[in-house]
């Protein structure tokens, strides 16, 4: 039987070889006679496990080499706290809010440092991104955040600001959570970039720091130590035991990534993914997206019917028909599709066709 | 084949049973359509297996109304800091050292409060414990830290302290990771229960936290959201993104636990498994435990070849044998076995028998 589609914002539909893999070697990895599980985290099993994943991503994305790869725990919420208690010295951060995600981070760095809004697109419902041009920032930044994109609005960076060119010396922030792999990152522009990975690298429990050299060891002495990013970085990222099961599962998703021919053949499929849902979206008369066509995003797309009243039919039929998950954040309301890099194009099209006929039988 | 038996302290065996069934659900859990790995935490597939994990584990450790289990992230090390970011409001705590353990969570709680300690068993490099009558405790300190059961050490609190018979009327903090679950836990006695999952209770990554309701509020205002524990108890431990396959693979594990006969009937089995391997040590010429008799633990056992040059070909041996992850921790040497609930007797029984064997081949 066909495995339904997961159009899930996270934890996200991941791709079926993975699971197929994982549940092969579950109880046997590699003739070793231990499931991943079960294996010591300092065992050579486990390091060559380690080491694997470490380099195909540094080299999907591209990883410059004064960047260290970090593999924590706590997922984006934590970091609010943690990046703050690493880079901000006590002073002060400037905050760029386009979103549910942007507002917490805000939010929680305000109880580390001095936390200032540098711009808000909060007056248009989080449905813009505000001109890099517009953005308040402060000589004395010690860093300044953004989120490039909001899983529940749904807007993304398409690129990502030249802080230096906007005459800012402060390294760039960047929360990548729901759309990390999905495209190649300048890292000319990044200081640290940091994400949750239970959207497209893995099972949450797993999250990922990506941090240049020159930020490391500037943590503020009421920084718990496995949460100071240069004891991280100096243990290998076993300062305390990693979650070994869901870096092992990150790297069996970076190996398929590889043989998908990489990151960017996987932007390529992403865009064609994305078009052919917006371009439905925009030319029927049930559904609606709300979000600037400059700004969309390509992983997390909310919409709304424009008859509320048939939501559950939507829903219901939805799950009946093999499409799961499809439900809007209670805070916006509405559906939700995440189309993230392991939903393959034939979820999108049966979706568009469900949708067609939902909307034909109106 | 016969999967070898894996004495790791940590990531852990687990019981193949667990694995087997983790492995058959991993594409569709109960004819879901997701794998477990795969759904939103907050989807009703999620809430029901994590509700049912909760309640075993409430059923099986007996853990009383008035106390909430939390599902958290970071291991023991994190909780090193979150405990007195939560505990000590800034004031004085006591800590009982009884080995490694104790010793890193008495030296980062000095970066969030006073930290004394109370007893160090140090001098007799870690193979005795202190009495509870001697121990130095104050009466204003805002909790008492022990490890109930030293990892690496391997001695074991075979009973908790009765602070309240000390006069003391601060709450007992217990780092039980590498014991949870192996016996019953005398909660009268306890204000906060902590450990790592990766002994006993399933998959690295996930920390459980069981707290008092009264001990919970009282967080400094530079604790991290994500772990002051009352908003993660406020949450239902979703405050941020759960570990949900880790949370998921120790709720099979307490299935597996309650099919055992729960935790009185997996201690007679511990105490069956440990007294057996001590029996052979202490009748051995060539093998030595060096721990005191009355403090040894059931779960950790280090031991040591009287003749160390024998140690490569002792461990080259036992793999041979199927008989895996045997080398003592690096700062004590030598061997170590550790005998989880997942350890079958008839693995220290190979284990037995091999060593009879290498002894009698010297």
């Amino acid at each position: 039987m066909k495995r339904p589609y997961n159009f899930s914002a996270g934890p996200a539909t991941m791709p079926e070889a993975v699971l197929q893999q994982a549940a092969a070697e579950m109880l046997d990895w590699h003739g070793s006679g231990m499931g991943v599980m079960e294996m010591s985290h300092r065992g050579k099993e486990f390091i060559s496990i380690y080491e694997q994943a470490e380099a195909d991503l540094r080299e999907l994305l591209a990883v410059p080499a004064n960047f260290k790869i970090l593999f924590m725990q706590g997922g984006a919420l934590a970091e609010n706290a943690i990046i703050p208690l690493n880079l901000a010295r006590g002073g002060a951060a400037d905050f760029v809010v386009t979103g549910s995600w942007g507002q917490k981070s805000y939010k929680e760095a305000g109880k580390f440092c001095n936390a200032r809004l540098a711009a808000s697109t909060q007056a248009s419902g989080f449905t813009t991104l505000p001109e890099p041009s517009s953005w308040q920032l402060d000589a004395d930044s010690a860093y300044v955040h953004i989120c490039s994109n909001e899983t529940i609005h749904g807007v993304e960076f398409h690129q990502l600001p030249d802080l230096k060119a906007l005459g800012c010396d402060a390294p760039l922030v960047v929360d990548f959570s729901s759309h990390v792999a999905s495209r190649p990152v300048d890292w000319s522009r990044v200081g640290l970039a940091f994400g949750g990975a239970q959207k497209n690298l893995g099972p949450a429990g797993l999250t990922l720091v990506v941090v240049r050299e020159d930020l490391l060891g500037h943590a503020v002495p009421h920084c718990p130590s496995a949460f100071d990013y240069k004891l991280v970085a100096e243990a290998g990222s076993m300062y305390n035991t990693p979650p070994t099961y869901a870096i092992y599962m990150a790297g069996l998703v970076f190996q398929w990534l590889k043989a998908q021919g990489g990151v960017a053949a996987i932007e390529a499929a992403n865009i064609a993914k994305a078009q052919l849902f917006y371009d439905y979206l925009d030319g029927s008369a049930l559904y609606e997206n709300r979000v600037a066509k400059d700004c969309r995003s390509r992983m997390n797309i909310p919409f709304f019917l424009r008859d509320e009243s048939r939501n559950d039919a939507f829903l219901a039929g939805a799950k009946a028909a093999g499409l799961l998950q499809l439900k809007g954040h209670k805070s916006v309301g509405g559906m939700r599709a995440s189309l993230y890099n392991a939903m393959p194009i034939e979820g999108v099209q049966a979706l568009v066709a469900y949708m067609q006929e939902f909307e034909r039988k109106a």
